[in-house]
């Protein structure tokens, strides 16, 4: 394989139809997936530590975002100015000589939950294991319902967004194959978009982004998806404050029931101009 | 919400077109999402200990053939002979009283290196992070190459698979918004099918329930997955010894370069009755 950017790489291919598979093999461009490693440096008592977090299989390009992102909306930091410093740790590697470890050391004083990030999860001791406990323990690390009917925004205007939101894919027009999220102001302004194999990786680059320039909460702007809408990807826009979440896929019930009880206005099925609407209708109304 | 099975829920939602947004909400189904936890019982020296191993976001139903899958897939257990018994735990909730808990017990004598899981990911000491380290932790698993050249399909047959898969899926023909996995023999017969809200929980649902039948490793099979392909997905196809994958969407450079490592046959774009072949072509000559 060769790279031409680090986010995309070219192979051969062979193509097959209706008349068989071709004999000679064609060029075809993918898009890259290596690991990135996640490490957190803080202060202990009077020792620093550092932890390995996460690996996540991601597509190269903005992992300082990712990281920061990630470390955002699993509510391990709570702003910007949590973080002292961020930077690629270990070897570059291959043809683009990528880096797949970023190191983020928090600022002193900054306490870290590690035995809640190994669990990866908050259950609430009334519920147990359930979707209901999984709504709870987003109440538990502080969210609160958005502020109701703001912004508003014409569903039609909605309604164009994904469209939008696909011609500004870079690495999709070449490889067919990333996910995308993208953040629209209510005016119809394309404010960020960022790409990746893995759609949470995405959404976190795009936070993580906006993190680092200090444009958290989101409180007006319009989030939208490439794909389906599952509780975590719910959870993330709620954790940067984004009232306004359209997807082009299906939304899953604890998508929809996290969705309501925080007053996020979500939409789904947003293709050929219609789409539905599962949760706080009024501002599209 | 009311559930009308425990992957189905019905909800009101309102539907917006170039008319606008309808006063009147229509009813719509959506796949249920939900957790489960993951817990692994085994001897530890003359202890008998329990560990919750992960909570992932799924579709209820088939939730043994997906702890299952998953122990199998990510290396636990080897065998169904393994498994002393597997049980659903905790209390039932809801209306369709989903059980969101299940817990395997191995057999005395199964070592578990819990160290592994933990990191979630294999790292090889000579190239750190990195996707090649990603295939030599494989490798040092124990995967080999497969059997070349067998089985041998007919390009033709394997294009019309993803129309027969999309036929099969119950839950998606309700709600749009669920991932499939679909296994078939060489002369096209459907074996088995699984649906999730997250595709690499199809997937360990549907290697599990072959798994719990006896029918490993899968050497004359066919895999149709409905989404992309990443490099999780081959390494749990790798692992139950399916000699060809087949996808609706694009694969990643990761996923290519683990498939071209041990011989595995990867089709991607497979949609119009066209696709491409990314490697070991020759089982379809």
């Amino acid at each position: 394989m060769s790279r031409d950017s680090e986010a995309i790489t070219r192979i051969g291919v062979r193509r097959a139809t209706a008349a068989g598979l071709a004999a000679e093999p064609l060029e075809d461009a993918l898009a890259v997936e290596e690991p990135l490693e996640i490490r957190l440096g803080h202060a202990s008592g009077s020792r620093w530590t550092t932890h390995s977090l996460a690996v996540t299989m991601r597509t190269p390009g903005a992992d300082f975002e990712l990281a920061a992102g990630f470390l955002f909306t699993e509510g391990v930091i709570r702003s910007c100015d949590d973080i002292a410093r961020i930077a690629h740790a270990g070897p570059a590697r291959g043809h683009h000589r990528t880096q797949n470890i970023v190191r983020v050391d928090l600022q002193p004083g900054i306490a870290v939950d590690l035995k809640r990030l190994q669990r990866n999860f908050v259950t609430s001791s009334s519920c147990g294991v359930c979707g209901k406990a999984s709504i709870e323990g987003l109440t538990l690390r502080g969210f609160a319902p958005l502020a109701p009917g703001v912004p508003r925004l014409a569903a039609a205007s909605l309604a164009g967004l994904p469209d939008r939101l696909r011609a500004a894919q870079q690495v999709f027009h070449h490889t067919g194959g990333l996910h995308a999220a993208g953040l629209f102001s209510v005016d119809g302004a394309l404010l960020a978009v960022r790409e990746d194999v893995g759609r949470h990786n995405a959404l976190d680059k795009l936070i993580g982004s906006q993190l680092l320039e200090r444009s958290l909460p989101l409180s007006t702007s319009i989030l939208v998806l490439s794909g389906r809408i599952g509780f975590e990807l719910v959870q993330k826009a709620l954790a940067a404050g984004i009232p306004i979440l359209a997807a082009v896929g299906a939304p899953s019930s604890l998508a929809v029931e996290t969705a309501r009880e925080f007053d996020m206005t979500l939409a789904g099925f947003v293709r050929n101009r219609t789409f539905n609407v599962y949760s706080s209708a009024e501002r599209l109304a």
